[in-house]
Order: structure tokens, then sequence, then C-alpha cells
């Protein structure tokens, strides 16, 4: 039973953060984990794992992998997830330990910034575009969703085991740019339209809440704003596809 | 009484078309269907929505402008209500009446196909990315959810009463795109990469379900192919997302 308390602990951000342990939950995502490098601590597994779509070649996986597997009822899985996991199997896995100065030497570089997000599927999809389109890191500003948050890991389909995540300060993320030579070009409706610009070699793109836009901490640092001219009738895009255009305008 | 009957029966997509009726949520949606031409035939109001940000200001807007409005228990509205609405309030409208052979006399003109998008966040997300890059209309082929789902319409946060939709068969769309003389360029994979394309004056673009891909009766239909550069570690974008790039690289 110990999994499943553990399971059950994860749920909290300050649980994750303690113990450097996250879950990933449903079949896709825990297809993505195995395949991964990230290091898989045990996995809860309920009846109707048996019913669900590859359901069953999933069990042998993580059997044949060596992976601590807890048979429980529907009552206790639904006690532990936190998506709505009718597939019934749960993972509970190593958060990786990365450092933000091992991509500072590189000549080209994309990072996109998380300036209080909170939406946990349009981070997820964002997390997901991001390592779509060759991005190198994404790094959660405060008041940004957890990025090993379980909705956020489903949505992210699997990226979250590949692609490189930070959580960082207004003031330790400056720094970080500051001595990498990257500039910081933020997403705001009064900024230049994107589509006359040239991105430098060096790139960090920050986008806002929908609501609130950039922090102001986060607005005093930026080089440049940037916007993606919309119809004066809407009021804005969603999040994740502003983003995904944006950063698709400014790839490498 | 009949309001909440008729919002219940509304809940049925073929209740919506034989009456011509949809139901709107939530306090922006209402707001954003007070300031569109649409007609409103009642609303549902439960007691939570005096407590609603602009929940008052919200009820007195319908009752100046006459709406006939129905106080309900919580468990009434919840009865009625398609999606989360913790801010109890929706509205029964009129579905315009559009017809697509005003827009064929354009000289320029973008319309997006929507070939089997099940989801109703990514489609409605999706109407609200249409209306913001001036997408003159949006087409929704078989299999495709209903453009007036409650879920559909939350999600498009207002751009369901002022962007254009229609529901069409593959024969339909085929006949409409000959007669004006407009391009029908699919996404795909395996397409020619849209960076290295001009799109023509007036084009259609479609997109199809996220694991299936285009119909094959959509496919014998379109006049390219073209696709997304994605990283080969990735299986694939988000719909929503992926549409908003190319009508953004397609734009007018």
């Amino acid at each position: 039973l110990r999994i499943l308390t553990l399971a059950r602990d994860l749920r909290r951000r300050k649980s994750r953060e303690k113990q450097a342990l996250f879950v990933a939950e449903g079949v896709r995502a825990l297809e993505e984990l195995l395949a991964s490098s990230l290091q898989i601590r045990g996995a809860l597994v309920a009846p109707q794992l048996e019913g669900a779509q590859r359901g069953a070649e999933l069990a042998a996986s993580l059997a044949s992998r060596g992976v601590e597997v807890l048979k429980v009822t529907e009552a206790e899985f639904r006690s532990a997830a936190e998506t709505e996991s009718p597939q019934g199997v749960l993972a509970i896995a190593e958060i990786p330990v990365r450092s933000l100065d091992e991509l500072a030497n590189r000549d080209n570089i994309r990072l996109l910034v998380l300036d209080a997000v909170q939406d946990p599927g349009n981070v997820g999809t964002i997390l997901r575009t991001a390592a779509a389109l060759d991005v190198d890191a994404t790094i959660a500003l405060p008041g940004t969703v957890d990025l090993w948050n379980a909705k956020v890991v489903r949505a992210a389909m699997g990226s979250s085991f590949r692609h490189w995540t930070f959580h960082a300060s207004v003031g330790e993320l400056g720094d970080f740019l500051h001595g990498g030579g990257i500039e910081l070009w933020g997403a705001d409706m009064s900024g230049e339209p994107v589509a006359n610009l040239s991105p430098p070699g060096k790139l960090a793109l920050a986008v806002g809440n929908e609501g609130a836009g950039l922090s102001s901490s986060l607005r005093e640092r930026v080089d440049r704003l940037v916007s993606l001219p919309i119809s004066g009738k809407v009021e804005s895009l969603n999040v994740a596809v502003a983003t995904g255009i944006l950063l698709y305008q400014l790839r490498k």
C-alpha cells in the first residue's frame, strides 16, 4: 500500500517538490514514460485497465521492466488519480534533474518562459508544442501551475519526459539570460507584429496569463514586446494557440 | 418552466437542429451573446449567479433587453447545463441562418474545413482562432462535433456568435469550392512544408481528426497536402495549435 499512499500524497505540489517525484496517468502517458529515460518508482493498476485499449500490453511492459505494480480497487484508484482516468493506470516517477547552465553555451537557443499561466490543460499543450517546435527548454515563473501537476503531464502527452523544464524566479531567469547573452521577448498586444521581425540566435519568448498578460516584474526586463495582430472583433487568442504561432514564427 | 424543459431538450443535437436553437452557458458567453445580433429566446438563472463576477450586471442586462428569465434551483440548473457552469446562467438563442453562397463572390477568401474533429474544447478554441485570424467561415464535415454543442460554444468564448459556421457533406463542400474557384489544401504530415508555399487568393484549409488525420473521401478532393515540420521525437501537435499555426501562415 506504500505506492497508493505515495500517489495520494503526490497530488500536493509541496510533496512533489520535496520528494522530487511526480505521477503520470493513463495508458498513453505511461507508454511514453516507459519509452523515456526517466526512473519509474512504482505503478497502480485498477481492474478497468484490462478493458482499456493497449491496457494488457502496458501491464506486461511494466512487469517486464521490473516495476513494482500494486493492484487496487476502482475506488482506491480514484482516490489517488488527479485526472479523469477511466483507463485505471498511473505511475510514480522521478522528476529529472537538469541544469539550465548546460543550455547557455549553445550558439542557437530557443527558450519559452511561462509567466503565471495557470490552466493545466493549456500548459500541457504548450509543453507538447514547445517540444514539437524544437524549443530547448521551458521555464515556469511563479504563479504558473506546477509543470509536474498530473493534469499538465497528461495534456503534454509524453513531452514532459523529454522536453526540459524548470521553475525559476524572475531574478534567477534574468541572471541566466544575462549571463548567456540571451534576448528576452515578451508577447503583448501592444508589441511589434512578429511577422516583421527577425529573431536573434539566442532568444527566450515569454507569454503571460490569458487575462492579465505579462507581470509587471517581467515586463521591466523584456528587450522587446511582440504581438500577433488579430481581428478587432476578437479579444484574444487561446494562450496555447498564440504561443504555438509565436514559437513557429520565431523558430531557429 | 417551458424554458427549463427546452434547455434540457437542447442538449441533444437532433433537437438543436430541428428547432434551430442552441444554448450558451456562463457569464462571459452571455455577455458576448448580448453584444451580438443573435436573437435570445430566454434564460435560466440559478442563485449562484448573484455571487459570480459581473453576475448582477448580467442579470440586469438580460432584464433590460426584455429577455424572459426563469429563476431555478441549483439542481434544476445542473439538469439543463452541459458544461461545468458554476456561474449559474445560460441562455437559449437562435442559430443564425447564413448562406455559403454569399462568400463565394469575394476576391480573397479563407475557409477552414473541420474533417471529423471531435473534441468540443479543441473545436471551440479553433472557432475562436479562426475568428481572430479573419477566416471567413468554418465548415464542419460529418464526424465533427456539432458546432452548436454547448461545450463548443463555451470554448469559442463568443466567436460562435460572429464567425460564420456551417455543417456540410463532403459532396456539398466540393461543389461549393468548385463553383467558387476555391482551392482546397489539406493538413497532413506527408504534405509540403507550409513555410515554402504562397497561398492562392481563394483558399480552404482542411484539418482532420487528431488520431486518424484526413478522411479518405476528403483526401481524394484536396488540391495539395501541406505540413508543419516538427521534431521527430514528438508524434503530433494539438489540433487547435496546428490549425492556428497553419491559418496564420496562410492568412490573407
